[in-house]
């Protein structure tokens, strides 16, 4: 028997627990786990299911489009792995961190492609016979080369796609691409420090505490549904190469924890929010 | 409307939550929040509802046990203030913190006395017009001093007992009066240190973290189910005394977090664990 | 034998250690803990000694200043309690908290008065019998109302001040009058949700960690040097008043440790951030 | 001009660091920082100084030597490179963290070789150009095998040996061949589920909190001075293979955090703890 994952999202309204479970009680599926959130503010309802069952995927499919009716969206997933290409630049930690996971199974993915604006990390993919892509942007307006990445990306048929300290601003034609499948890892606790430099700005400002940010990329930069954060502390004596340097194991952590959580359908898009069920 | 909690466990099999939900709907409730567990080790389901709705208790309840079947452990209650009784000692921070959350109307419960075998609070109590019983233990053998101590607690009839840095070792009679309704909060992140004099261990041993926990008495000192934990970091530059103040900070917070927990109705207790729905 | 506590800065040069330590070691004095920090950007030196001895205080001062060069700040404070005066406006928790430590002795300060333009938290002062200033707004502008707290506040002649949650927006006048001495808590981990509503503000933007800064107050509001941190996790289930009730733990417990930093000579403020040795 | 690091510890006594900042102010040496301790139990004195000078290391040694005493330890590192050996098992979420810090520069250190009894890691040292020793244990008793191993060891001379998963009871030959310089890396928050299979005893526990610790290997097993510890909280939703993968990011963060504390020279072991200075 296969394990599946359903997820749910409607306007709530009496009865919608009771009509999902029915339609997989009826269809001889056992629930593994479930989770149900209702946003007060927009009065609209979210499920997670993880249930197995041999089942018509099809009929069931439809079974529960009828019983929800038409505003209902409805995403039946296997429960397998997904693939991922990874955007870097030139820094080493979240790529090199997460193709050690997927070599040792710690990933629920498989990375198809490293595609880069730079050469740097070549030698790493290449040595975990990785797909590696050089796309500079030398000579290239924006439009053109990211016309070229979208290519690269595309003929990877990727499910989500990681911007491992990817150090390039996106148009919206690049962003809408890719809505709710790009996560992207940004080096201080959001909304702090939004934009560049942000290890330089905790220092000047004096924080005693940095951290990270996992979040699906949207047009404003920075702004996008957060999925992840965590901080470490810091104090006086921590220069900013010091901060840089402890950033990178919270930055590595954090966008594992996030890709994972994607990875097994764990996420909703909720407007500018995230809702999961972990 | 009123808002209700339904907790249910039972052995699990397919279709529990499709009933459950299925009872809430023909009744014309509304289910807020709901969250649902299965414990693969014993193969037991744990799920715990928020509805409202204007509901007729004992005919719900009839109707989920005719559902659910006899092996079932259903539990309804109204989402309303609770009654507790401290037991304290000599420490004045987890007392005076539950106090003070009570008179600003951040505690779910009314305190309806505090107990101790020493005077040390009653001051405090007394300023805050809950009554407060001095039980001294001396001349008294432990069975003795413990009997006045149900006598005193049973006056008042809490759903919860809280010791709030209570020092005195219980006996079996004591602890299984109050089966899953005592909580402790113990100054360490057990099981490090179970047992007396904690910091002082800590301090020995070196360690770089110190911790409270929070959790259910049973008849094994510091052995019962923990409801939450958390730690703060020290340095070799802390000697006992700091750790003991530093320390104080997380007792107290811990402490609350579990009662909120308790009150709130959102902990089982599966055998020497819990699961929580937050 | 008295504790000391000598606090040096000035800008760096050789031999700076060597000169203090010289000073107490020709006085007879034993150091206890000593740190010291240069800054490498303003090239300036920070150093913090305790130390015991029977010394004439004058004398010391005098061979420092005439060792040390006329461009040294020094300051030779005894190990002892100090003067704090509370400003608070409705919210209970940070003063009820301090309120509660100076009872217990856990505060190294004597509170002398609590000063708020409600009259909301007369009763709890009350109960422990530290002055309570009620000073409304009313029918003042805002030169008028400072005058009359600046008056309340100077008739105590503490410390420190602590704002502990007053949320009154303060001129120029009346925060270079405390310039380095009023200390505020600030319901968000700075620079996030700098200004008002941060508990709102970090529910619209769906943050996954919400925290709580201690800090030196300046002009620009919110700016000031950085003292002490902390965060907390949330989730999509808490809404803002979930947030708020949580943030309250971190708000009291960062506020507490900031002020224990202070009362003990632990800070200097270097610009606009704070050195600490603790 | 070279940066150095001088490590001093004595029996506590008036004018110790005015003599230790005496002598490298005589020798025009600039103090970058200081840190000094003095444990109260055992009335030992401990410092560590970074200066920067163009120095006679042997004349500051014997100078310092004469000022101090005969029972002053005291070591003068130069701020470089160290060599370490791992030793491993079959895990590789700690060797391979290690290996990409080194590789890009992050790890104050040559990874010198990865000495394992099994043969599952070699590929990984391999793509890095790192010797790889496979010492099976198979037909060997304990002492032959950690024979082998020591050699193997001490062939490449190692600053630090750093046991990164290594799954074998040590001797007290082996340990104190290396003490203090051998960094083990254990997968709970000590003095917590000493021994094996942790992460299963913390499932069987249900804690909410799980961790890792850093420690100098000592002969009892799990022992020796903490040099770093973090946690990280779960759930009861966490299956024990969910700890074990939630675990491994605390592990290498923490192995990774206390090995640079020991190559940057900033702790000193107290009898069975450590004092860090960072």
């Amino acid at each position: 028997m296969n394990n599946h994952i359903l997820l749910v999202d409607c306007p709530d309204r009496e009865g919608l627990v009771y009509r999902v479970t029915g339609v997989l009680y009826r269809n001889s599926c056992n629930i593994i786990s479930n989770g149900e959130f209702v946003d007060r503010d927009s009065k609209h309802f979210f499920m997670r299911t993880e249930f197995s069952g041999d089942i018509d995927r099809s009929a069931i499919l439809a079974e529960l489009k009828k019983d929800l009716g038409d505003d209902a969206a409805i995403k039946l997933a296997e429960k397998k792995k997904k693939n991922i290409v990874i955007l870097a630049s030139k820094e080493h930690h979240c790529p090199g961190d997460l193709i050690l996971r997927q070599k040792y199974g710690e990933l629920k993915a498989d990375i198809r492609a490293v595609i880069s604006n730079h050469d740097v990390l070549r030698d790493l993919a290449d040595k975990f016979d990785i797909p590696f892509h050089h796309i500079p942007h030398d000579n290239l307006n924006r439009d053109e080369h990211e016309t070229m990445v979208m290519g690269a990306i595309d003929d990877h048929s990727p499910d989500y796609i990681v911007l491992a300290k990817y150090m390039r601003i996106l148009t919206g034609r690049f962003v809408s691409a890719y809505a709710n499948r790009m996560i992207n890892i940004h080096h201080s606790f959001l909304p702090a420090f939004i934009g560049a430099n942000p290890y330089q700005r905790a220092y000047d400002r004096g924080v005693k505490i940095i951290g990270a940010t996992a979040h699906f990329v949207t047009e404003n930069l920075d702004e996008g549904p957060i999925i992840a954060q965590d901080v470490i502390t810091i104090s006086h004596t921590h220069g900013v190469e010091d901060m840089i340097q402890a950033g990178r194991d919270v930055e590595k952590v954090v966008l594992a924890r996030a890709l994972r959580l994607a990875l097994e359908d764990r996420i909703f898009v909720n407007r500018n929010k995230t809702i999961i069920f972990d």
